[in-house]
């Protein structure tokens, strides 16, 4: 984990504000089942080989959009490969813990600790002078649609059928806008 | 348009903070294409005469989820029939306006006006004295999903064929992404 800046994961973690019973709502909400959690795991199983795969894709759709790009800014205000280095080890981490960890209060205190980095802590994990005081929230939740569509391809090479892969990219989606529900909370607190 | 409360699309309407700039990179980080908004005209042509048997799945939706559906509480702290019949035309409307009308500043500062009944103006519109002030955050933003994944069999029973569906379905999910991240403008102003 040494390689893993700000991964803190089974470290001492703040306490989430978000309590497990609102969790559970915010899964009804999204119809989450067993049948989801048994896909979401396959899934998992299926992108860990290429999680690099499916990371330079994803940089590859921020990097071609310089409204994106911008968020990863050094204090020259041009892209900092370091930073972006640093978050991608992160985000390729963040795909296998969704897959993988049980939900519990241990991963929404991960989930915060990301959460907070968007917007109240930006860029002090890697050390980054920025201007760049947050991740916008439009963009936080338009990103749904990208994380959630170019995930197929990299599952349907692995699917049975296209039931299966259906099943999977479903609960990958609930699983992403999960995500982003979690990571919306310190944009708003009293709101949320 | 009487009996549309609230609706007041082509009245005076403030202007929103949201520009038509900042709408068109929203719109390029969903990938949106010319094919997309053929394919979601298409579908609004389809969902028009199933509006009514949408928004009884929805409404049924909201209705078996206590934490749904006590954002339409009234006075007495429970569930409003007028408030959510009032809630549920305007619905309707957004449904038919998302996929016919053009998104230009009008659709914008209607879209404001919306956004800001979620969590400024809440109940003010419908006159619900009420202690419910805000929709949460973190539902609206969940609603992606339901509202996405509900609407495909409605769309499959007038689809030519499979990829016609598909691609009616990737332009509605990215449509209603796209409200969500602009109905969350008003939560978070300054760092939305």
């Amino acid at each position: 984990m040494s390689t893993l800046a700000g991964y803190t994961y089974d470290a001492d973690l703040d306490r989430s504000p978000v309590s497990t019973d609102e969790l559970a709502l915010l899964l009804d909400t999204l119809a989450w089942s067993d049948a989801d959690a048994a896909a979401l795991a396959r899934a998992g199983e299926l992108l860990a080989p290429q999680v690099e795969s499916v990371l330079d894709v994803w940089y590859g759709f921020v990097g071609s959009h310089p409204h994106l790009v911008v968020s990863f800014s050094g204090e020259d205000g041009r892209p900092d490969g370091d930073y972006l280095s640093a978050v991608r080890v992160r985000f390729g981490q963040w795909i296998r813990d969704l897959c993988a960890r049980p939900w519990d209060q241990r991963w929404l205190d991960y989930q915060n600790e990301i959460a907070r980095r968007h917007v109240v802590t930006m860029g002090q994990t890697d050390g980054v002078a920025s201007d760049q005081t947050h991740i916008p929230l439009r963009y936080l939740i338009a990103f749904v649609w990208p994380i959630t569509a170019t995930v197929r391809s990299f599952l349907s090479s692995g699917a049975v059928d296209d039931t299966e892969l259906d099943a999977m990219h479903a609960a990958w989606f609930k699983a992403v806008t999960l995500t982003v529900a979690l990571w919306a909370q310190p944009y708003r607190p009293d709101r949320w």
